[in-house]
């Protein structure tokens, strides 16, 4: 058995202590735990950002990983922690809907047994005094259902979903990677082996393309994203920028 | 055994090769150390930065865990390097007073034996050349008095305390999170159970609270930072940039 | 034997999902490899800085370690995908010139065999799909030769060399770093013992140090660079800013 690994994403920021808190505090409970970051550059409080991080990263993972999931901006209030059991992998996270996009959980707990937690649990800081610690211990093989009661509900996010037009299919841009690369909400189905027209943010991408070098350098082109979405890219350039395009901004095929 | 936990903190920035060089430095001595950054993002050159950033880092680590430090804008000249132990854990560290707001060290000793060094060493990289390197051996068993002679003085930081005021307490913000919370060198016992009357940067903050939801959103409020500080923040918002509030500002607490 | 080291760098940036689909991917084939981050701030695309990274960071590792490098403008293009051998360590990297600074490999493979690859491979996201699972075949064992076939030709990156004038030498800069210093493409030698007159981005450098203190805060100074070419360096302050020195800069050194 190797040791287990805990992953990490926040938006605690690459510059922030506070990430380094909550590695110590997961590697008190457990000195022997491999951390990996995922990201700590998360968009501040951005939960809806949150769920599609995890939803392009959870699912590369082996079974067992345990994954800390710390945007949190409902710290302190009435709002739960949970540990969710989902194909095989624990995350531990709070109940605002981050996690909405993976796949259905087998089970979901409330985090409510104090003997998993720091002893010393703060209002502002519950990634470092409870589910870093409950991260640790689940780690060395405490069972989830001791960590508290099974839940029957859970908080989920409600995203536009694509909808039929006469003429095709309209979407909205849902995340920006760091290229400047539009993904959007449209599964990559919806384009036709041929070209299709696209607009995005009133911008007309005419080339359909396999992956980016299919165009010319400085060229716009619709192809299907790494996670099987449709996206918009510009071939070495960053199609958000060329094409003044944020999230939400909406996207239409003609088929 | 867990194989032995090394922690980075730098300034060398994360699109870094330096960072990367630190990490070969280590794993060269010791490749069954796993590393565990906290930040390379602290600001260049800033010691004191560092020094309030390994206050909120270190105390949440457990003991045996190793520490390197590289914040070292004296790198090459007269100023000594260091191996302290504090609290169970060891920092490797240039004697800058980064360290200055840890807990009292059981022993410090200043790195003079060059056979736990790089065997070339450069005059502008000791990160990679001597700390990154000792750290290995340390994690190997080498006993830090091993490393040079045991010091009974070392540089430390003269921070401004808080003082008392006749109608209550003046601080300073001394620490601005990536939230852009306000961090003071006020303990969190000189607030009031009640709600206080708080000034900083020239603003005042009426509201008191626990927890950043427990005002509206957008809202300013003071609270007890997870680290035990006073703490002025803005719910789901950016306290430094609303309240115009830098390192240095000015905090005043009506009791 | 500790756990294989494999190492990471990528032009994914440190928000980026994609760093974590990748950990995932290598960590679904091994999960016992310990994933240590070079860096995933490689400017987007940017080879030529890869190179220059890679120049910086992989001598410094131990035999045995595995890199994993992903700034792969062309994907899904005809470019192979490669594995190299280089002085005890490995290079899982796409065939674009990025390692051209390393040693003389000893072999190079190109990864041919789908058997070490994803079961399911994508057009954008060679990383995820081929180099990292390939990476995490070769931590638990797999030969390079099993691979793929052995190459004799690859891409190499051609830099301008420094070359000698009437009066000295002329170089130019091909790397900053994060403090603004400037490295240049001159080795170390090629500065006498005594002050040389440096000219960088038209302006003169008139002092010549050991190491950034050996001139007053805010001066510039030439001196050698932990990696053992000229550098030009502002104490405690940043160079390139100070002197308007981009990549590309010409830098002449009279001797």
């Amino acid at each position: 058995m190797p040791d287990p690994n805990i992953t990490l994403t926040t938006d605690f920021g690459t510059n922030s202590a506070y990430v380094a808190a909550l590695k110590g505090a997961i590697l008190s409970v457990n000195p022997a735990a491999r951390l990996v970051d995922l990201s700590h550059q998360v968009p501040p409080q951005d939960v809806r950002h949150t769920a599609y991080f995890l939803e392009a990263a959870v699912p590369y993972f082996p079974p067992g990983t345990i994954h800390v999931v710390v945007v949190d901006p409902g710290v302190g209030s009435g709002r739960a922690l949970l540990c969710i059991e989902t194909a095989g992998q624990r995350l531990l996270a709070p109940d605002n809907g981050c996690w909405t996009f993976l796949p259905e959980p087998s089970a979901v707990y409330r985090l409510a047994n104090a003997r998993y937690w720091r002893h010393q649990v703060s209002d502002t800081f519950h990634g470092r005094d409870i589910l870093g610690p409950a991260a640790g211990h689940v780690s060395l093989g405490v069972a989830p259902a001791q960590l508290g009661p099974r839940l029957a509900d859970w908080v989920r996010i409600h995203e536009p979903q694509p909808r039929r037009s006469p003429d095709g299919w309209i979407g909205e841009v849902v995340y920006i990677d760091h290229f400047g690369n539009l993904i959007t909400n449209l599964k990559g189905d919806v384009l036709a082996e041929n070209a299709n027209r696209v607009c995005v943010a009133g911008c007309e991408v005419a080339a359909r393309g396999r992956t980016y070098s299919d165009v010319e350098p400085g060229c716009a082109l619709t192809l299907i994203s790494s996670g099987g979405h449709v996206e918009i890219a510009v071939n070495l350039g960053n199609a958000a920028q060329r094409l003044g395009a944020k999230v939400g901004a909406v996207v239409r095929i003609f088929v």
